[in-house]
């Protein structure tokens, strides 16, 4: 018999077995693999740790992307699982392998949007590693964070209401736009500027309020299977609910793609996925409601399908 | 005009570069970029922060070293990081990239390699990022440390006593046997497992005593000449006092190469080269002395020569 590799296992398996295998019964570990970015207590305030990778030819293309956009995406997407757990930005740890082959200007640009970034979210760069690789460059950072409190992918409780934070599907389109283009275009769209340069949301607003929390990264369905997964209940949300922006919805139909499919599956949007009890008055887009176990979305005219966690899954 | 690339600039230059770019005018930052673990003063201890990447055709030869054998590695490397600080592992979280076609087998094994390692050191894994890659394996780890006193490379004064904690190059002729032989085999070798399966050394005994301390991962001679630069001083060692093991020696011979060549540049060998005061009983290896600024070696017959910073660099 053939041995199954980790395509055929799925992403979603790996991380649930990981799980399983590095389980610790400790008071001070508070969330560890399985939310956006690890809790540890630490004193009377909450320490939050994060690290993300960004690969050369599965998370980007240098045809699209500068190194200056590039630096500054990565540490947007590690500043958003921060910001997912209700968390401030404090210390960032690097690592970059890159192609000996390379011009110092591309090291100077990347670390220009590095250091652009890092000032936005008054972050600092506190260490790292850099290497040398044969072909395809290397990306990542840790971002260490802290909170007084939380916010768990694990807390939404039925009867709570489900927002976002923003526009869905806006990065994936801008996506789709420099595919057809085939070469890098100065972000003066929009969509595009969603998907090269995206800013994290900041959750300062939602503290005290949110009950559960997640960063859409890899697509609405996904991350909201996710929550619900770690919170152990189920969701009913609404399909003309789910926000559309005007310029997107006319540019995935130019580009024969469903705009709303892209709202739904489309990742790296770093909008805030979020629930609250549903007598708060909460200043972001609801979508549905926290339910005890069905996963359903409701279209226009009332009829109900499950939704399955539709996505990125790197295998 | 061409312009420079990274290879030209090389590692050392690029680091510095950074190092002067990003400075911080901060109190609780004890140590940032330049040392073998960030510092930051939280509380009234010392939090440890450091990362480092294993890439394959870099790092690592999937024909020489198992997955489980590479699984310890990484933890051990990054381990050593923390201990160069006389500091205890606490927390741990991975990156890990891996081919879509790798059998799952590759993966548990990968992991098992780690779990041990993690249990070894009494470091939990609390988060990570997996992905897939295109071709070349990408792994890092970032491990989380405290102290109560840390050791930094800045700390050598003129006329403390320079030492490591055990036999140089083992490592680099582990590599050497494995080259020769070209595919895997088992470490019964101590030499081999130096290589495959390092463990980094407790700094427990040298809290309160060493004055400066580095991990040597890329040499003896380009460790020592970090170690020199934070510390803004200069070293004589002693040829005949770089500890070479009888079999290191006799294996090194056999294979046409110079031991104290690979005592001196060989890398991966994680021993602490470290400093104390003259007048401290130390138990551990003393090979030379800080002195105001030359560097330089002396060999048995008392001529001196001074000594540049050889090793593994990356660029």
């Amino acid at each position: 018999m053939k041995e199954k590799t980790l395509c055929h296992a799925g992403e979603l398996f790996l991380i649930e077995q990981l799980q399983k295998n590095f389980q610790y019964n400790l008071k001070s570990l508070v969330a560890g693999i399985g939310d956006d970015a690890a809790v540890i207590k630490y004193g009377k305030d909450y320490l939050l740790f994060t690290t993300d990778m960004m690969l050369e030819g599965v998370h980007f293309d240098l045809h699209y992307i500068t190194p200056y956009q590039l630096g500054f995406k990565l540490i947007s997407v590690n500043v958003s699982d921060i910001y997912a757990m209700g968390g401030t930005p404090m210390y960032a740890l690097l690592n970059i392998a890159l192609r000996k082959k390379t011009e110092t200007s591309f090291f100077n640009m990347l670390f220009k949007g590095i250091k652009h970034a890092l000032s936005y979210y008054k972050t600092i760069l506190i260490g790292g590693d850099i290497s040398a690789v044969r072909k395809d460059i290397y990306l990542s950072a840790t971002i260490i964070g802290s909170t007084t409190k939380p916010i768990l992918r694990s807390g939404a409780k039925e009867g709570d209401k489900i927002y976002v934070t923003g526009y869905l599907g806006e990065s994936a389109c801008g996506l789709e736009i420099l595919k057809k283009k085939g070469m890098r275009v100065k972000p003066s769209n929009n969509l595009l500027k969603r998907h090269l340069m995206p800013a994290a949301r900041n959750p300062d607003k939602l503290k005290g309020i949110a009950t559960s929390m997640i960063d859409i990264s890899d697509g609405l369905l996904i991350d909201l299977t996710r929550l619900c997964d770690e919170s152990k209940v189920g969701a009913r949300i609404y399909e003309e609910k789910i926000p559309v922006s005007p310029q997107m919805r006319k540019t995935a139909l130019s580009l024969g793609l469903s705009p709303l499919n892209l709202a739904m599956t489309g990742g790296e949007d770093y909008e805030l996925l979020f629930t609250a009890p549903h007598n708060k008055k909460i200043k972001a887009i609801y979508i549905g409601d926290i339910v005890k176990s069905e996963r359903v979305i409701i279209d226009k005219l009332g009829f109900k399908k499950a939704f399955e966690p539709k996505g990125y899954q790197h295998f």
